[in-house]
């Protein structure tokens, strides 16, 4: 499929920001836009992300080839509900959300199989959300992970894969849980981890202060602490073992550094910096 | 003292930034650099941040009025007995070391009080070290911090603040014991938790594909993990109690989280987050 119509099903910075993209690329099929509040609709519109928007599934979805679920991950299950009656046989169904076990397990649980379903997720966002965020060039040279089922129809992953290729992204395969063990690791984990500190410095009693002596290490490290609170909290409950898996990993480690400062153990504590440092200068550049 | 001369013993990033932002400035004072490689000196001329450089700190503070100490904490002590006999009388001493009792307690059982000496901390610093990473920028509306003893010269402290307004900070007074509580929370704890993180990382199976789709958040997240071990495990020895309570103050909050997490425990995540995300809204901007 060369130039499909896509209807994205929540129109914030990921759905936004991928009709953007689309628009930018001059994708030539139509774009509809479902959204929430009808504010968002006419901004959309405005700001000439959709060709037409609606607040109603069963209309933005009618005759469209794909459809792109851009919600947090609670939401994809009743979602999927509202979608089986109304969207057509053939159409393609993708997400963005940031587990994908989860939404596996949705969709055969409403579809009965993934055939025609193409689980994704785009490694990119910011911290601020909402469509005046939208963004064309949010996913350029990031990449998106599929995780389609053995059942899910080839055409359907080109046909997505097309869409993000389109937004600049490079768009990789691998399985539903390989992808939530990963993300657990280098996403859900580190925002869990400038969600926690943040909190615990808000509570002490120099909070003020605590804040006011922050420099630019501290503002990078606690950015992602200004994260959607609920996207994140369904991520935390969605992917509920890995993420427990990947602080109990965490804390360990943390258990370890904590007794080589108790030790006064430099050696151990400059060890460690160095193969940090090490990895982070080697991988992330 | 208007125009003071100054003997930087350090000459990395801190040092050299502070030189290469009072030569920008104008300052007409001698400014003399001491190095520890000849390339580095070599450098510093080069790059016009010092008058005149030496290997030997009793050369390059002979007739200086003030003497900055920008080296890792641990070394501090060494330097002080060093400068101890080869210091005119007059001659004010200061740092620019993370962690200040220690700089404190260093100064005092070599000097005997803190009359002429002005402990001091620039909150400000990037990954990038070397006297090549020198910004004549960095200081610029950054907090420099000063922990004068109650004995301290008051012209001494003048003096110092001086020199940093220079470099476009502004200067705030507090008690040594104050300032590294406040910073174990804001600098200290977060350096250690993302070298805990990136470590934890990079010693998993997956290591290299975690790193691969690691997004921009896991780069901003990580970035002061790529920051200088030595300096580091410095500041981890030497501010060890502020370090470890601040330790144990975030493992509890996130052993609140992940109970929130087991338990499928959807409010009090939200919670958690939203009052994050509020505080660093708020207070970071």
């Amino acid at each position: 499929m060369t130039s499909p119509s896509v209807c994205i099903v929540g129109f914030g910075l990921i759905g936004g920001s991928f009709a953007a993209a689309l628009k930018h690329a001059g994708h030539p099929g139509e774009i509809v836009g479902v959204v929430q509040r009808a504010e968002s609709g006419v901004r959309a519109l405005e700001m000439g992300l959709a060709d037409r928007v609606s607040d109603s599934v069963a209309d933005g979805v009618a005759g469209v080839d794909v459809v792109l679920l851009a919600v947090p991950m609670l939401a994809m299950r009743g979602l999927l509900e509202t979608l089986l009656p109304v969207v057509s046989k053939d159409t393609i169904i993708t997400d963005a959300g940031s587990v994908k076990r989860s939404f596996v397990d949705d969709a055969r649980a409403v579809f009965g199989s993934l055939e025609r379903v193409v689980p994704g997720h785009p490694i990119a966002g910011r911290e601020s959300s909402g469509v005046e965020a939208a963004d064309a060039t949010l996913f350029r040279e990031r990449k998106v992970l599929l995780t389609p089922a053995p059942e899910t129809r080839a055409e359907a992953v080109a046909t997505v894969s097309g869409l993000w290729e389109q937004t600049g992204a490079t768009v990789e395969c691998l399985t539903a849980a390989h992808h939530d063990r990963v993300l657990a690791a280098t996403s859900h984990l580190p925002h869990v981890l400038a969600y926690a500190l943040v909190d615990v410095l808000a509570r002490q009693q120099e909070s003020e202060e605590i804040f006011r002596y922050a420099a630019g290490g501290f503002r990078d490290f606690t950015r992602i602490a200004s994260s959607d609170p609920v996207m994140w909290r369904d991520v935390c409950l969605t992917n509920r073992d890995a993420v427990i898996d990947a602080l109990d990993d965490f804390s360990r480690s943390l258990g370890d550094l904590r007794q080589a400062v108790v030790d006064g153990d430099g050696t151990a504590l400059e060890s460690t910096f160095r193969r940090a440092k090490a990895s982070r200068d080697g991988y992330v550049g």
